[in-house]
């Protein structure tokens, strides 16, 4: 239904506004046009696109929208609006948008992960100020509902980690490394190609896009904020078709891993860790199929069990529906009344440093191949208190063997000493491979 | 916290009411009683369980329970509460608790599938009435959850298809059959010596759990009430080791499907079709990696693509986890103010029968080895307007050959038709096997 054609339902009209329209805002106006009736049945209202904010009148769309519906005057729409929709992405003008729009008593659906990582507590706060509702689910691994059922449905259950494929660009280079036996390099150059990375790539290879996400799923997991710069972050730069291809003998895949965990540090403070991380997987576990661009949520809760989420993580049309379901909720609360139900951050866990975190690693070395080195490498582990699950060792040339040595759950601080020690000793030619391994098969 | 303690917070009390003390109640009352700080803390409001009503107060428990809190007297037990949780079981009397719950304005959450399919519409009604909220995401997949999702998360989008593993004995031993072998009676014998089959094992094994279940799902997923009665259904009896076997050498594997799907008939009627039955699933497809006991429900929307949400489907604790989220989600509400978000079945779509279904088949024959049989049964295809897809031919022994046809998409009524021509036709000694095939690899 068009913006100011003739009603013919008995429903009130709720206003929104639109600010963005790039490839996902484009299908966010498409399908609130599109569909207009059905989601006023929905609703119980009718939903009148006020308008769409954006940049440049003149600018190419994905979908061709009505000229009238565009505005450059974001602020004046906003103040007009029951309901915002942000998809412009970055930290500003959003996030003072964001604030207008809840100030008047105005609920918000944004898609922008970066704002909500950054600057979440800000806005939640706003938003309870005022009864209003601030929903994010578009956030965090697109089209797939995780962040409501993480706040929702496991409300009452205690959740003890989280660990997610939540960036597919990055999830399509491993996997084509690995079913494909791709370089690095041509992985990388065909998800360019493809489109499949931010303009910046950096921020899915080096994990920045993970990391944020991974503080938005810490954030409600563990109803306690988590700042992005506590985040310990490695990205996929360093992991080699090698590494892959040794992972794939053994059993395992090689995946850019988002972990939240409840922990407790040596010295017994309850905390919780947020970590982004390449890690090898067993092959048995449900997150090594998540194959191409897809992502995919793993949740363990004490009640509960293992769940998984699966599904599309990136995409104009898929990131819409998780926004428009957002709208349709905010929508239904304002209709029937009453506020949107408050933030939680009563917990306020402190984030450990990852040194403290408890993980197995896979370390592979070259060696002397000579008599009495095992031991010695066994020598310097045991007085690192890091116990060895299993040892691999092959010949590999003049004189040397390769050692792959899988351990038990060790903190990554003793690991981290391991290495070192490891490394000064003069049996030791090379670290040649270090990574950790979640997930039980 | 234990009921009767002192409490040192300045929240409100919610009286919560107890319905039933099985498995899974005795686990939801040792959540409430155990986590009581943190709860309240959730929620803003203290959780005082104020009474569990059961038939006996002698009986033995799963938990330890304060024995005061045990009656008999379970409506005198509903009118005083601000939240009934109905975890009786059966129809009578948890649907008269639930009405005079409901009627006093007292939320209510449950777990009872066989009660929400059989009388849901009426249920959702009386809470509309009177704006309180009724909430039943336990009764499907346990602890995944699935209804919230498909209610709020893709409330802005078009479902066309839910496919779902929805009973873990049925999934159990079919799993068994496939990974190891076993024949359908070691696989039943087992799954029932280790008590995953109901008490009466038919509701497993001939699909009605299934079937309560895809009802519950198709009414949320297509705003459309669908009777039990609707539901197609056949169960796992009719599938032997044999099929699986040939199955598995063909790249598929054998699963109890519940699926719900958006249908437009061959007179152009637009409508839904629910139906349970063994289907042949490719073993890529994301379903086909649900092992054992687990649950799996696929969903297909027109925005957000594909999507599984994946977990255990059954368990004290693992249903209490569910039960516990509905509690903390109705509970909120009640504190922040403002009525429940009303049911919706809006669309009413008829549902449509079995034979407008459209779908792949694999078939299965023993024929005479002799020439012209192979162009003889494709003409009986032909004749129904069935095209095969692939056909596979072996000898079997003395002048017989099996063939195996797999079909391209027909519509359920074009392919009985065809199995009924097939079976008469003199070349035809047997109709050994007809198995649908559902999802794209």
């Amino acid at each position: 239904m068009r913006n100011g054609e003739l009603r013919l339902n008995a429903y009130r009209d709720l206003r929104v506004a639109l600010l963005g329209c790039g490839s996902v805002g484009a299908q966010v106006a498409r399908l609130i046009l599109e569909n207009g009736d059905e989601l006023a049945a929905r609703i119980g209202a009718n939903l009148t696109l006020d308008g769409i904010a954006v940049r440049s009148l003149d600018a190419e769309r994905d979908v061709e929208l009505p000229r009238e519906l565009f505005t450059t005057d974001a602020e004046r729409l906003v103040q007009g609006a029951d309901i915002v929709i942000e998809l412009m992405g970055g930290i500003e003008p959003a996030r003072s948008l964001i604030l207008l729009a809840l100030g008047g008593g105005a609920d918000v659906v944004t898609a922008n992960k970066a704002l909500i990582a950054a600057h979440g507590r800000e806005l939640s706060d706003a938003a309870d100020q005022v009864g209003a509702q601030l929903l994010y689910e578009a956030s965090v691994a697109a089209a797939i509902p995780i962040l409501r059922p993480l706040r929702e449905s496991l409300a009452g259950d205690h959740i003890t980690r989280v660990m997610g494929i939540v960036n597919g660009s990055t999830n399509y280079i491993l996997d084509r490394m690995d079913r494909f036996g791709e370089s690095a390099e041509d992985a990388m150059k065909l998800a360019s190609d493809l489109g499949f990375l931010e303009a910046d790539p950096t921020l899915d290879v080096e994990g920045f896009d993970a990391a944020q996400k991974a503080t938005i799923l810490a954030s409600i997991a563990f109803h306690t904020e988590v700042p992005e710069s506590a985040v310990y972050r490695e990205g996929i730069t360093g992991v080699t078709l090698e590494q892959i291809t040794a992972a794939r003998h053994a059993g395992f895949v090689i995946k850019l891993l988002a972990v939240a965990e409840r922990l407790t540090a040596s010295d017994g403070t309850d905390g919780v860790s947020v970590r982004v991380y390449p890690a090898l997987i067993p092959r048995e576990h449900p997150l090594a199929a998540v194959h191409e661009g897809k992502n995919a949520v793993f949740v363990e809760a004490e009640a509960a069990g293992e769940l998984m989420f699966y599904g599309a993580g990136a995409g104009g049309n898929e990131t819409a529906s998780a926004v428009l379901g957002d709208l349709v909720s905010a929508a239904r609360r304002h209709v029937v009344g009453g506020p949107g139900i408050p933030g939680s951050t009563h917990a306020e866990f402190p984030v450990l440093p990852v040194g403290e975190v408890l993980t197995a690693y896979q370390v592979m070395l070259e060696v002397r191949d000579e008599p009495g080195v095992l031991a010695r490498v066994a020598g310097i582990l045991a007085a690192h208190g890091v116990s060895a699950a299993s040892v691999e060792q092959n010949t590999s040339s003049e004189g040397r063997a390769t050692l792959i040595i899988g351990t038990h759950s060790a903190r990554e601080a003793d690991l981290a000493a391991t290495v070192e020690s490891l490394r000064a000793d003069e049996a030791v030619a090379e670290v040649s491979s270090v990574l950790r391994r979640e997930g039980r098969a």
